[in-house]
């Protein structure tokens, strides 16, 4: 299982050596998971926010053209239910999750779908953090329902231009906490 | 291996199933090899192609203002086996394959390198396919040395939009192949 992953190799005669950093697979579902049970350096944090700012944002822009009506419904009953629990509980934050996964489900493209575990990821430990502080976290309710218009109108370049400001407020929000 | 890798699960009393395509893990080095090992379906193609729009233009535009003199001089040396050896030879597409890892592994950010393999199998898929035809392919090497250029120039919006240009080519050149 760890050698599938690139964790370690084995060798004739050499035997079994942990990989480098840099060999292992940090798209796999499972060596993020590993990651985050403790917490995950800044760089890695800053570096799963820019992967959000690559993908996330023309992932929108694929979704307003090629949704349909079920990824909506699910999209925005994901919203709902962030709304109903807040994003201070797990379930909140599961719908948080969901609500980008459909995101990038809805582009059809399976490489795209495939590093919705790693979106997820991102999208998760950044509401820990914010809710770990006593300050009072910002409302992204707002942020979310005007990408979710956009995609559900079919605008493109609104969707691109929404999801972009929503990960940036979510990067500024996990640097403060990061900081503070 | 199979279960690590999403392909199949195994569970209690039911035995091992294949698991629906859409929970392969079509970012890993293995199950892309694998992938490639039949033609691919047009699909498939069309989606990675989509990947490397959305991954590629942004990857080097990150390149330019991170990547170090190391890096340019493999980028340089890299170019000059494309052109030394041709993209007819697995020395020529190696080469262009490894030009377009470098660009990722400049960004430095761990989770966009880890998609250099993705990004390869697309690179080196479309040369085959470019190659196949009796047709003279269009010679991208022009294209290439541009980019480069601007990488090693420290331009972000000109490696940005050098690399759209490259990609954009290569797709039209892989659906052509693909119809004809």
């Amino acid at each position: 299982m760890l050698s599938a992953k690139g964790l370690v190799e084995s060798r004739p005669k050499a035997g079994t050596r942990v990989n480098e950093r840099s060999r292992w697979n940090m798209l796999d579902p499972d060596v993020l998971a590993w990651m985050f049970e403790e917490e995950p350096g800044k760089p890695f944090i800053r570096d799963l926010f820019e992967l959000r700012l690559v993908v996330e944002p023309a992932a929108a822009a694929l979704a307003a053209i090629r949704r349909d009506d079920a990824q909506l419904i699910g999209m925005a009953a994901a919203l709902d239910a962030m709304e109903a629990h807040g994003l201070a509980t797990p379930e909140g934050r599961a719908a948080d999750q969901q609500f980008h996964h459909l995101v990038l489900e809805a582009t059809r493209n399976e490489p795209l779908i495939n590093l919705s575990s790693t979106i997820a990821a991102a999208v998760g430990w950044t509401t820990v953090l914010k809710h770990r502080g006593d300050r009072f976290p910002r409302d992204s309710m707002p942020q979310h329902r005007a990408l979710h218009d956009a995609i559900a109108a079919g605008n493109a370049e609104a969707a691109r231009a929404r999801m972009t400001a929503l990960v940036e407020a979510a990067l500024e929000d996990t640097e403060r906490s990061l900081e503070g």
